[in-house]
């Protein structure tokens, strides 16, 4: 969406067909507050067409692509076909359950809007089905909150799950002890947030498991059944809200593009972001497998690297109008950081290393800055601030996607 | 919900459960703008739980309420069953579609935060479909937008449609003429707002008129099908977009009590709100049916006549257990009032009758105060403030309910 933007201001002498699946444009680094009841799913995305409104060379699609045939220079989508003359793919990642069905039916996701409207109503579910279960071993599933993936997402869920427990869950059902509810952070590996320095890393599990999180490193899982989370060494884990978070994978448009893939099913491109053998179409963000640091090590599926891309490809689309040499990729590392709750963030950038309240300071700076729209903002930060001082959780609502499943939970007990 | 409120400050030696379908009070008077983009979901409805966490008292449960045993003193829900001393119901009201299925299958509703989500992904996809549509008579279609019924709801839906297209759709599709698109309001009777006195009504008439809406009186419709509106003259009007907002009955709870029902399946109470024969069991609000001014005409199905039947319904309680009579119930009417637009409204109060900018006013500063709790006052003041500087809709996302029905228009081009 962004990379688009920066291809329509370059070259008002070209048309630009913006083609998406959805009318917006989402902030899917805080989606995760939208899975846990602090923030509506409006305060994080933005009207593609209220982005592209001051470009007049823009037209916006809503259609789903579903191909491309390269012969004929000709996006597929399901209403209809768009031909091109320059092609920037950039349709993402999905959920990588590595092949493991029972992952995809038995746990939730949490990769667009929907999902996390949907997990919003499951948990907030579950804590209504507990007030009133009399059985302990089932309420004390329907208080176990797991999330399986060390990763920025899962540690960030994580967290946010120890708040809404400690400070909603409370004062909203006094009739359940909170010492009942248990969060999991299921971890494959023998450390959490992989990326981010050592330094970092054990600063983030001490401050998760200071606040109670149950962080469980060196524990691959192996396989899912409704309410049941089972793991590799045998032992298993009754819970009614597993979410995975355990990886991610090149959007399915990727394979069928019918071109050499690599780790992820990512599509492989050349240093310029090209196609091999097309040197019209790009391939950029998570979609696109490229080694940049060493052989390898492809960069990561991360929204910098992203942008960084589709900046670089309008960068390429331009210098091939002008019959100039198309430049390699590089990517510029600002750096990274992950949140893990109210006063608690770790930061690194430019070799600059911040845990706490610092890190949190310049995490809400940096995210507000990068919602696009005035009305977001504010309404993030009105959000914000009211958390930040009564401790609720606005949007603690069960309705729209997922709520007509609120008797999930009693159709799963039938089902076991 | 309100009315269980004003229980449970009078009675705190008394336990009081409520049950709801939804773990959130909705403020349905702004369910419309909902509907247009104008607010989130989020911003209309409030969690039960936050309002009663200050009554140690009271209970919440979750639940759908299918019947009730007189005999038993049980009300019977989807979780199981629920023993009573004294019971309240006020289980509210439901779209009429006066029989036919063909109305409820064709057209959209407009009850609940649910269905505003539906209809305005639904607007939304007609705007894009619009936009790539080569055929001219599909365009129309797509670009027509018909409510039926000239109540309240109708007349504040399609004053909001007249704007949304106004000044949203022209500066989001440029490509559309702004003057393809058509609002048409059809309406039964030789008037809109019944209930309003006269002057008023053609105060609304004339507006409605003056912003371009098709308003048609005196044309009942016939039947309904895909894409098509059929009026009793045997004339028919080709939308992809038609509103049922024709009136209301009594939610089915009302049947299936099993009791006598008068106009509209609402229940027959005695004049103290009881059900005959059942002094310990209240009906109140739209699913209570009480002949008020004169014979054979109840109080309307509004919600100033239900939460002042909850409040002396709670009255009415306190005094059986103390012995004392029940009182019969008297509604005090404070009037009533309808927005049209921007800086356009109609309120009837204590004899004032005002039209335009000042009743526009009065109306945005009663329905700001009767919303529940700061926060959502902040984010409908927000959002206003927004679209009133801005001439935006700040939430024109498809996204949730409704969202994968977004081929529903093809579909039904299928199906014809």
């Amino acid at each position: 969406m962004l990379k688009a933007k920066r291809l329509i201001t370059d070259l008002d002498e070209i048309a630009v067909a913006l083609i998406n699946r959805t009318n917006y444009h989402g902030f899917w680094p805080l989606l995760y507050q939208v899975a846990t009841a602090g923030l509506e799913p409006e305060s994080i995305a933005y009207p593609v067409r209220a982005i592209l409104r001051r470009y007049r060379n823009a037209n916006f699609l809503l259609a789903e692509v579903n191909g491309v045939d390269f012969e004929q220079h000709t996006v597929l989508t399901d209403v209809g076909s768009v031909s091109y003359d320059y092609l920037v793919l950039a349709a993402g990642s999905t959920t990588n359950f590595f092949g493991n069905e029972r992952f995809e039916r038995y746990t939730l996701g949490m990769k667009d809007l929907d999902e996390a409207q949907r997990l919003r109503n499951h948990i907030l579910h579950c804590f209504e089905r507990a007030a009133s279960e009399r059985d302990p071993a089932h309420r004390a599933a329907l208080l176990t909150f797991v999330v399986v993936g060390g990763g920025p997402t899962g540690v960030e869920l994580a967290g946010a799950f120890v708040e809404l427990i400690r400070h909603v869950m409370r004062k909203d059902y006094p009739m359940l002890d909170v010492h009942q509810a248990h969060v999991a952070l299921i971890e494959a590996t023998d450390r959490v947030l992989a990326t981010f320095p050592e330094s970092l890393q054990r600063a983030a599990l001490d401050r998760l498991r200071r606040m109670g999180v149950d962080v469980r490193l060196n524990t691959p899982v192996a396989d899912a059944r409704p309410g049941v989370l089972a793991f590799k060494d045998g032992s298993e884990l009754a819970a009614e809200t597993i979410v995975w978070a355990a990886g991610v994978r090149a959007s399915p448009l990727a394979e069928a593009l019918g071109v050499t893939l690599g780790r992820g099913a990512r599509v492989k491109v050349e240093p310029t972001l090209t196609l091999p053998g097309h040197p019209n179409v790009f391939v950029v963000g998570d979609m696109a497998y490229l080694e940049g640091y060493r052989p390898g090590v492809p960069y990561p599926m991360v929204a910098p690297v992203a942008v960084q891309m589709g900046e670089q490809a309008a960068r390429n689309i331009i210098a091939r109008t002008r019959r100039n040499p198309m430049k390699p990729f590089r990517y510029f590392d600002k750096g990274q950081m992950a949140t893990i709750g109210r006063s608690a963030a770790v930061l690194d950038s430019f070799g600059i290393r911040l845990t706490g309240w610092p890190a949190w300071v310049g995490w809400l700076f940096v995210h507000l800055m990068e919602l696009v729209g005035f009305r977001n903002r504010a309404l993030v930060l009105l959000n914000w601030a009211y958390s930040y001082f009564t401790y609720d959780r606005g949007v603690r609502l069960i309705f729209g996607v997922g709520a007509e499943e609120r008797l999930k939970v009693e159709r799963l007990k039938v089902e076991r």
